[in-house]
């Protein structure tokens, strides 16, 4: 059995890989530091010229700085190539022509466009506002809430909806509680940007013109990550690197795809078989079609 | 059967009642007014010797600071009679003897003795903050659960689940939103000390001396009042002021045991039957127990 163990394990590579979408902290990065083997994966990668995409939940920092993060660690990226939810969110407003109430980190502002003076909002938006998360911008966003539950066209979005993450000084509040919060006070529920939605997995899979069967998301968050991409029929892979705890392995609701020791590991498996099935599509290429 | 209508809505006379309950905000006053008629009946109340307490939700300010707040709308009550959830957290903390981390409103400091230097908090407690309700005092909070969670013995009380109120320069955050976000970022469920918590009824119960059958809540929150001390087997009273709402009187849940436009008209509607019930009651304690 331990051969089919293994076959089982590799399982998730006998259809074709076209492209990646990658988490970010704990796949490449932890805090300030590159995790070990991933700098190298990510060259190998790069040199591959399989697609992929950079996919985010941060929303502290604008693009920009986490461009300039990323390549101060040696992981050199296009803007283009990382989705996060404020950006996806600012192109929605775009779209939908709304004027938000924006209650998010100051660092973050830059990614929205101004709205017009004395335009009253006609939604709200909530970020990891960190020390902006006052009393008094609670009550602010609260009260726009009520009012536009008041005239029938709530809309609520959130960023995010992580509960806590790890800084050098102890575990510090992210925007979920407060979301959670502001969902109390109203009775409204706030639609949610970022991963594990589907149409923020979409956006990135748009991005790269591909099939979502065609597809491999990487990251350390077995529900956010994993079960959110798998969710959308992309196949999820799980690293024990960032986040990740044993019991992952485990999870009640969701079953990886695949489960990797870091991001190194799962490159070289794809880039290993990725030769086998490129070379098997483009074979298949040469079939005429009908 | 406007007769039948009329003697099922004295139903609630016919027992006996020899305590009341009462509420603050929105049956004796509404904000820094006392409401029409309710200093008199009041002092009817006092008149007829019936006994009562003050139940209240307040958790903003002390004890001492509302009696005072009272008394210059003309109603006098001694201070043993407020029942609010801030002296009936220290008495309980006092009872098992814990050292709590207080996230409360300064000027409610004064309600709980003051822990000693250097122990560690064995609990969390969540008071209406207001401005304390920063992002810090939030982390310092979520932290403190979190290691009690580790230990295994998380303690985490809320005074209240309220989740706004009304406020000269608009709608204010309650302390409900607040617990809901630590408890969605920790995991944990915070106990409810105040209003409708069953042992907060009989705690003021106990001060009465009387079994629940004989004393009768009044208060204008179908669910927080009204409710709550119907699930101890009080009578219910709801007034149509405060924030009584026109649906509350076709609640899907709460069935007062009546429905009376003003605390006056309760009080009324009390002394006239209570006389007869006090009378038969008088009457009853004459035959002999077996």
């Amino acid at each position: 059995t331990t051969n089919l163990q293994r076959d089982n394990k590799m399982a998730w590579l006998e259809k074709p890989i076209k492209g990646l979408l990658l988490d970010i902290s704990g796949v490449l990065k932890n805090g300030d530091l590159a995790i070990e083997g991933s700098v190298e994966a990510f060259r190998r990668l790069k040199a591959s010229k399989i697609p992929f995409r950079l996919c985010t939940n941060e929303t502290q920092e604008p693009r920009e700085a986490l461009r300039a993060k990323l390549s101060r660690l040696q992981f050199d990226v296009d803007l283009d190539k990382i989705f996060a939810p404020a950006p996806a969110m600012a192109a929605r407003l775009r779209q939908e022509k709304r004027i938000p109430h924006l209650l998010i980190h100051p660092k973050i502002n830059c990614e929205f466009d101004q709205p017009p003076n004395g335009v009253e909002p006609d939604c709200v938006v909530i970020g990891d506002a960190c020390e902006a998360f006052t009393y008094e911008a609670m009550n602010t966003a609260f009260n726009i809430l009520l009012k536009l539950k008041q005239k029938g066209e709530p809309k609520f979005y959130t960023l995010g909806r992580g509960k806590y993450y790890m800084e050098p000084n102890g575990l510090m509040l992210d925007l979920g509680p407060f979301t959670a919060a502001l969902e109390y006070a109203s009775g409204l529920t706030a639609e949610l940007i970022g991963k594990p939605s589907p149409r923020f997995f979409k956006s990135a899979l748009d991005s790269l013109e591909l099939p979502p069967d065609q597809v491999v998301m990487i990251g350390d968050d077995i529900v956010g990550d994993v079960g959110g991409a798998q969710g959308v029929g992309l196949r999820g892979v799980l690293v024990r690197t960032g986040k990740f705890q044993p019991s992952d392995e485990n999870h009640e609701k969701v079953k990886p795809d695949a489960i990797v020791d870091n991001f190194s590991q799962a490159i070289d498996q794809i880039l290993q078989k990725c030769c086998y099935s490129c070379k098997s599509q483009r074979f298949d290429d040469r079939v005429p079609k009908k």
